[in-house]
C-alpha cells in the first residue's frame, strides 16, 4: 500500500513537473512570437518620429501638448482601442521666454564671457538688464546650511557638486546629485541669495546645459540656471583665483497660468476579467527643450505598442489592458495624481498591476519591482520566473525597489509595480536637454522595450500574482 | 565519538564557508575598485578619438595602419608596459580607388539612375566605361546554384537576402546572412557571371552600404559591390516590373602588392608565472571607410586600458598580461595567424587565456567562453561564479560557444578564450560603413567594457580554471 501510494505520488509529481515544462515551453513560444512581432510589425519608431520631429518638446498645458495628446489618442483609435478618453488635468505652467543669459562680469582672466545655461523649470526671471552679484560655490545643501547666512544675502549660490561617475547604474548617480537642482535654489532663496547655478545633471563631459523643474513651493521664485559642465568648471576654476568675481543672470522666464492637460486613456476590454485593469504607461509632457525623444517619448510610444502588438496578433487578455499617458510629470506628477485619484475612486475597477517606462529608449536591461510588503515576495518570485523567459531579450535584471514614476501613486491601492530598466548608461546625456532628440534611439532598442513590456503583461495576466 | 566528529566536521563547514565568503566579498571590493578607477581616470576614450580623427581607417598594410601601429606601440610603452614589439605580417592589400558606380541603366519607371553603392573588399575592378548586364536576384547561394547556369552567364547577380531582424542577438541575424557578401560573389563568378551586388549586411534601414571582404580564392575576380537597403530594394521593387532591366557597374578597385603590417605586442610582466600569458586584444585594422570606431578601435583601446588600469592601481598579476593588437583581421587574420605561429613555437611560453573586444563599443552584456572540451566545464564553471561579482556592471550573460576571431587561432594550443559581448543591437548600424565613427561611442560604455575585460583578467590570474 505504502508502495502504491509513493509510486502514485511519484507519478503524480513527474506529470506535474511535465505538465509545468510544458506550461513554460508554451510561455516561451508565446514570448517569442510577440518579440517577433514587435520587431517586424511595429509601428512605434515612427510615432516617436512624429511627437519628435512635428510636435517636439510639450511641457503640460502647452498647445503641443494638447497637439500630443490628440495624436496619440488618434493613434490608439485607429490601431483599435475599445475606448480612448482625455481625462483633464489641471497643471501649473511656466514660460521659457526668450533670454537665460548667464555672464561672468570683468573677470582678471576672461574678461566679460558667457557661461552655456539654461533656466531650470520654474525659475524666477529678473529685470531686463538682469541681477548681479559675487557667487558662493558650494558642494551640498549641507555645505550651504553650515555658513554664516550673513554671507548668503545678496550672493548667487553656485552648487556644483558633480554626479558620481564611479556608479555603474546613472540613475543612482542622478539621485546622488539632483537635490541641488530641485531644492537648491529654494534654499539659497531662503537665505537670501539673488540666484542660483546648479551644475547640469549630466556624466557626460561637454557644454549642453540641462534643465529639470526646481521647486520653490511657498518661496518666492529666484533666478535659478543651469550650466553646462565645461562651464561650471571654468566658473569654479576662476572662483578659485578670484573669489570676489562677479556674475550676471538675465532672464524673462515667469509663471504662467494654470492649465488644462489631458492623461490619454485606452483601453483593450479583458475578456475575463474587465474590471481588473493592466496599466501600460510612460509621460506625454516633455521639457520644451531637445524633443522629449528619451523622456519620455520613448515611454509613451513602447505603451501604445503593447496595445497595438495585442491588437495585430489577435490576443486579448482576461484583464483590461490600459494605456495611460500621463500628463505633467516633469513639474510635479498632476497627471498620475489625478489619474490615481480617479483610481481610488472608480471601486469596481481594481488596479492589478502598472507597467511603465519612463528611463529613455535605450537597450533593455529588466525592471524594477515594488509593491505593498504583503505582495512583494510572492509577486517578485512570480516574476522572476518571467525573467528567465525574457533573458534571451536583454531582460536580465529583476530587482525590487522604488520603481517609477508616475504609476507609483498606484502602490497604496495594491497595484503591483513594474518600471522598466533599459540601458542607463546615456540617458543622463540627454535628460532635459535640446539634444533630446529622435536620432539618439534606436529602432530595435525602442521594439524590444515594447515587447519586453507587451511580454511582461501578458504574463501577468496569464499566471497572476 | 560520531558526535564530535559530526561537530568538527561542522566547524570546518562553517570555517570554509566564512573563509568563502571573505574571498569573494575580497573580490567584489578589488573589482569595484577597478570599475571605479576605469569610470574616472581612463584614457581609453581619448586614444580612440585619436586613432578615429587623426587616422581612421587603417587597412592593414596601409600607410595609416603603419601610424595606427606606431601610434598605440608608442602609448603602450608611456603608459607602463614592460616591453613592446611589433611583431611583422605579411598582408594582401587591396585598392578601393575612387569610382565604385552602381546605375540602374534606363528602366521604364525611373530612367537612369545612380544605386547608394560601395565596393567590397577584394572586389575584381572594371573597364573605363565599367560592365553593364541583366540581373538576376537570388535570395541565398542555394537558389543561385538550382538554376540552370546558362541563365547566369554573362549576367549580374543580386543577392538580395535580409538579414533576420527577429534574432534579437544581431550577431545571429549577421551570421544567418553574410555568406551572400563572403562566398556569393565568387560562385557568381564561377558559373559566368560578371558582376555581383549584394544587399548590406545590416538592419537599419536607409541607403548607407556596407562593405566587407569577399573572397574570391583561386577564382579571378568579378565586381562586387554592396547596396544601401533602400537602393536594393528599389532594385527589387523594380525587377520585379522590369526582369530585363539592366545595370552599369563601374569600379577602379585593384589588388595591390603584398605589404608587410604589425601586430602591436605590449607585456606587463607575471610576477610569478612570467611565461604563463593572459592575452587581451582587438585587431587594429579597420576597413577605410568610417573610422573602425566600433570595429575595432574600441577593442584596442580597451585592451590598452586593460594594462593601463593594472599600473594606475599598483596591481601586477602572477601571470603576464599581453596586449595583442592584430595586424589585418578584416582580410583573413593574417596577425591572428602569426601570432598564434609565434605561441606554438616558444614552446617555453604557455598562452593561459585570451580575452579578445571585437563586437563593438557598447554597453556591456556578457561574455562567451571557448576551450577544447576537456577544459570547458571546468572553465565555465569558474566563470560563472565571476560572473556574479561582474553583473552589477552589466556582465549578466556568461555563455559557451564561438567566442572570438583573431584569438580563436589560439584555442588548439589549449587556451581558455574569452569574447567580450557589449550591446549588440546597434552594431551592424555601423558596421563596415562610413557611420562606424567615434561619435557613435559612449566614453563610460567605452570605459565598463575594459573595466570587466581587466577584472576578468584579474579573476583569472587569480583563481585559475
Amino acid at each position: 500500500m505504502q508502495f502504491l501510494k509513493t509510486l502514485l505520488l511519484l507519478a503524480c509529481a513527474v506529470a506535474a513537473s511535465q505538465t509545468s515544462a510544458h506550461a513554460q515551453r508554451e510561455d516561451v513560444e508565446q514570448v517569442g512570437a510577440m518579440f517577433d512581432d514587435a520587431l517586424t510589425r511595429s509601428h512605434c519608431y515612427e510615432w516617436l518620429r512624429y511627437l519628435c520631429k512635428n510636435i517636439g518638446g510639450r511641457p503640460g498645458g502647452s498647445p503641443a501638448y494638447t497637439a500630443a495628446a490628440a495624436y496619440t489618442a488618434q493613434m490608439l483609435d485607429t490601431v483599435g482601442a475599445d475606448t480612448v478618453w482625455l481625462q483633464p488635468v489641471r497643471v501649473p505652467t511656466w514660460q521659457r521666454g526668450t533670454v537665460a543669459r548667464v555672464r561672468i562680469v570683468n573677470s582678471q582672466q576672461v574678461g566679460t564671457q558667457a557661461l552655456s545655461a539654461i533656466a531650470l523649470g520654474f525659475s524666477g526671471g529678473t529685470p531686463k538688464t538682469g541681477i548681479s552679484g559675487e557667487v558662493i560655490e558650494v558642494k551640498s545643501l549641507a555645505e550651504l546650511d553650515k555658513m554664516n547666512p550673513e554671507r548668503i544675502k545678496g550672493k548667487i549660490v553656485f552648487f556644483n557638486r558633480p554626479m558620481d561617475a564611479t556608479k555603474a547604474n546613472t540613475f543612482h548617480a542622478y539621485g546622488g546629485a539632483v537635490d541641488q537642482r530641485t531644492s537648491g535654489p529654494r534654499r539659497a532663496a531662503e537665505l537670501g541669495a539673488v540666484g542660483a547655478l546648479v551644475r547640469s545633471m549630466t556624466l557626460r563631459h561637454d557644454d549642453v546645459p540641462h534643465s529639470g523643474v526646481t521647486m520653490f513651493n511657498d518661496q518666492k521664485p529666484i533666478p535659478a540656471m543651469a550650466l553646462g559642465i565645461e562651464s561650471a568648471e571654468l566658473l569654479s576654476a576662476l572662483l578659485a583665483q578670484e573669489p570676489n568675481l562677479r556674475i550676471n543672470i538675465t532672464a524673462d522666464c515667469a509663471a504662467g497660468k494654470e492649465q488644462t492637460a489631458h492623461n490619454v486613456i485606452a483601453d483593450l476590454r479583458g475578456s475575463e476579467l474587465p474590471n481588473e485593469i493592466i496599466v501600460v504607461g510612460g509621460h506625454l509632457d516633455a521639457w520644451d527643450v531637445g524633443e522629449g525623444a528619451h523622456d519620455d517619448g520613448a515611454g509613451c510610444v513602447q505603451a501604445m505598442e503593447v496595445l497595438h502588438l495585442f491588437r495585430r496578433m489577435g490576443i486579448r487578455l482576461r484583464r483590461t489592458l490600459r494605456v495611460v499617458l500621463f500628463a505633467n510629470e516633469e513639474n510635479g506628477m498632476y497627471g498620475a495624481t489625478e489619474y490615481a485619484r480617479y483610481a481610488r475612486e472608480h471601486k469596481k475597477e481594481r488596479q492589478y498591476a502598472a507597467i511603465e517606462s519612463d528611463a529613455g529608449g535605450a537597450a533593455p536591461r529588466g525592471f524594477v519591482m515594488d509593491a505593498l510588503p504583503d505582495k512583494q515576495n510572492n509577486a517578485h518570485q512570480k516574476a522572476q520566473k518571467w525573467r528567465e523567459i525574457l533573458a534571451p531579450y536583454g531582460f536580465t535584471d529583476l530587482h525590487t525597489g522604488g520603481s517609477a514614476a508616475d504609476i507609483s501613486k498606484l502602490r497604496d491601492l495594491g497595484t503591483v509595480l513594474f518600471g522598466y530598466r533599459p540601458d542607463s548608461q546615456r540617458y543622463f546625456d540627454y535628460h532635459h536637454a535640446a539634444s533630446d532628440v529622435f536620432e539618439t534611439i534606436n529602432k530595435r532598442e525602442l521594439e524590444l522595450g515594447a515587447a519586453g513590456m507587451a511580454a511582461l503583461a501578458w504574463l501577468i495576466d496569464k499566471h497572476g500574482f
